[in-house]
């Protein structure tokens, strides 16, 4: 097996710098359009195994990436907990019984992974198998504080300004939800691992919204508690905006911080580069420019990481539908040409 | 005149923390709402002086702020430009005529401020003199950066994805417009420091969607060619998402930083409070909850600020339309008493 990928998160030395990219079999891959339009929506392609595993191994085809990502979304939990799921066309999730009550809030309970979850546990199982052994498969969830605001304010939002209102009003029954939370997605990495997952992610992609206190104390603190409770595989943990906090997320007992492109790379490798893994971070909106700039953009990043190891390649944030194909060619053999440049001869 | 203001962006002691907030003239006041509708839009409300100054003067009759700020938008340069600003119902500002070719990049000129910006000017001096001297008056106008943001993508966007193609695949071009908005800028706050504001603010609101390096090449270095030519009043800059770079932004020349919530009050004040006064950072969120809980959040801020002198009191973004009048009138009464306690007794 390729199993770089695992060495780079051990932060042993690897011979060239492992990349994979959030959200790779996505919307810029003709061929997962096809996939997605026979299934007939976003969600039926996540609930249909062999079709997830078909799409999570699209882009390998294409380019020489260093992992898979179980092809799945961040919501299933609360789904699982019969929020009921929804995607309206050219929006993002929706659910549609959201957290409006304190008895809905009280009723809450962690779905057990090999029911209600179950077609999550078999994509990674036919995912797993069909790779083969050439990269670890990679599993994740959204972070006790993701999974909370979109159950709580039913969709997306500039300001999240349910999810607050319990914050600041009744902290209380935000603490009970991301109690349930927590033991959810420690379950369900642990049975995802259990299936075939080699490494776990964590999406904390709202955690940058709130305050550095509550930070600690609303998503970091809960993703201790998974992080306690998932011992199998390696964890990477991944707080957009979280730029300001790396340190304590570095203490978390993480195996790898993800990085957004905001974040020096530079400043983050001295500030816990010592102690951790680092994944990132490339603007994923180079990938709309021409394959030169790509490369000179992904030189850049690997420049400022540095040679030494305990890097993993990646976008600050998912791909966009808008990546053009050969950007992506050229990001993936720039990561590896010049990366093997750059270990060999760091200077 | 209460100069209070003026004294904590000067970094002298004063008895009490100056307080005053971003947007406060908006729509979670009645009064406003019912001035708008008998100027009949936003922009009508913004480009008539007369309503600009009477709803510049609503929040100070409700509550002891220690500042007002010019009513207009951040935009008006870019229309002044010819690009034709305006506000879709329920939606955030759009050009009509954004920057989609070379030719009218190459045309791009710095607007005179007496002419095409009179009635920002004219709305200075009718506010000022409206206020009497109770209390300093802030001039204000978008950052060079977040201008061209809305000038090339058109509208308000998530990814701002036309913005950073060119950056990426054309930023000569790029750079051309950030030099014409830089001396516009620059005219335009001269020009509000002559008509009567007393203090300038730099809002660059999407900075933070930048990388580290291009946050230097893009905004900052625009703001401080700003900055170095706007001498007659204090400047406070203030990058929402900069908090990863408050040592470069504090060097830029500016008297004061504005500080977004996500951004430690303890330590932006370890980092930089030595060199610059800081403003901020009350998460606008925390404007739902009850009165006892704001009282609270803002007694944290203030004690994680500390006694020394130089802070000013804001939210870390604009007041939204669902904050409570309660609790804004909460805000500003525990500024001012725990302030004034803290600042006698500072332990």
């Amino acid at each position: 097996m390729n199993d770089i990928l695992l060495r780079a998160l051990a932060r042993q030395p690897t011979e060239y710098t492992p990349v994979w990219l959030m959200r790779q079999a996505g919307r810029y891959l003709p061929e997962y359009n096809a996939t997605r339009a026979k299934a007939g929506s976003f969600l039926k392609l996540a609930k249909t195994p062999a079709l997830a595993a078909e799409v999570a191994l699209q882009p390998l085809a294409r380019f020489p990436l260093d992992a898979a990502i179980l092809f799945s979304d961040i919501l299933t939990i609360p789904d699982a907990m019969g929020l009921g799921l929804y995607f309206a066309e050219g929006e993002g999730p929706r659910f549609e019984r959201p957290l409006r009550d304190e008895a809905a809030i009280a009723r809450l309970a962690a779905p057990d992974p090999s029911a209600e979850l179950r077609y999550v546990l078999d994509a990674v199982r036919e995912t797993r198998s069909a790779l083969g052994g050439r990269v670890p498969l990679i599993g994740f969830s959204g972070s006790p504080y993701t999974l909370a605001c979109y159950m709580i304010q039913g969709s997306g939002s500039d300001d999240w300004r349910r999810v607050k209102e319990m914050l600041y009003a009744r902290p209380d029954l935000l603490h009970r939800i991301l109690e349930v939370n927590a033991r959810a997605v420690a379950d369900y990495l642990n049975a995802q691992v259990e299936a075939g997952a080699q490494v776990v992610m964590l999406f904390d992609t709202w955690g940058g919204s709130l305050t550095a206190a509550q930070y600690e104390e609303f998503s970091l603190s809960y993703m201790r508690k998974v992080i306690s409770q998932v011992h199998k595989a390696p964890r990477i943990v991944f707080t957009k905006g979280g730029g300001g906090w790396l340190e304590s997320i570095a203490a978390s007992g993480c195996e790898a911080v993800g990085l957004d492109w905001n974040v020096d790379p530079g400043e983050a490798r001295r500030r816990i580069g010592g102690k951790v893994a680092l994944q990132g971070n490339l603007d994923p909106a180079v990938l709309g420019a021409p394959p030169a700039r790509v490369r000179e953009q992904v030189r850049n990043v690997l420049d400022a990481f540095g040679a030494a190891p305990g890097h993993v390649f990646n976008l600050g944030h998912g791909i966009t539908p808008f990546a053009r194909i050969d950007a992506v060619e050229a990001l993936v053999d720039e990561v590896r040409t010049y990366s093997t440049r750059l270990r060999a001869c760091p200077d």
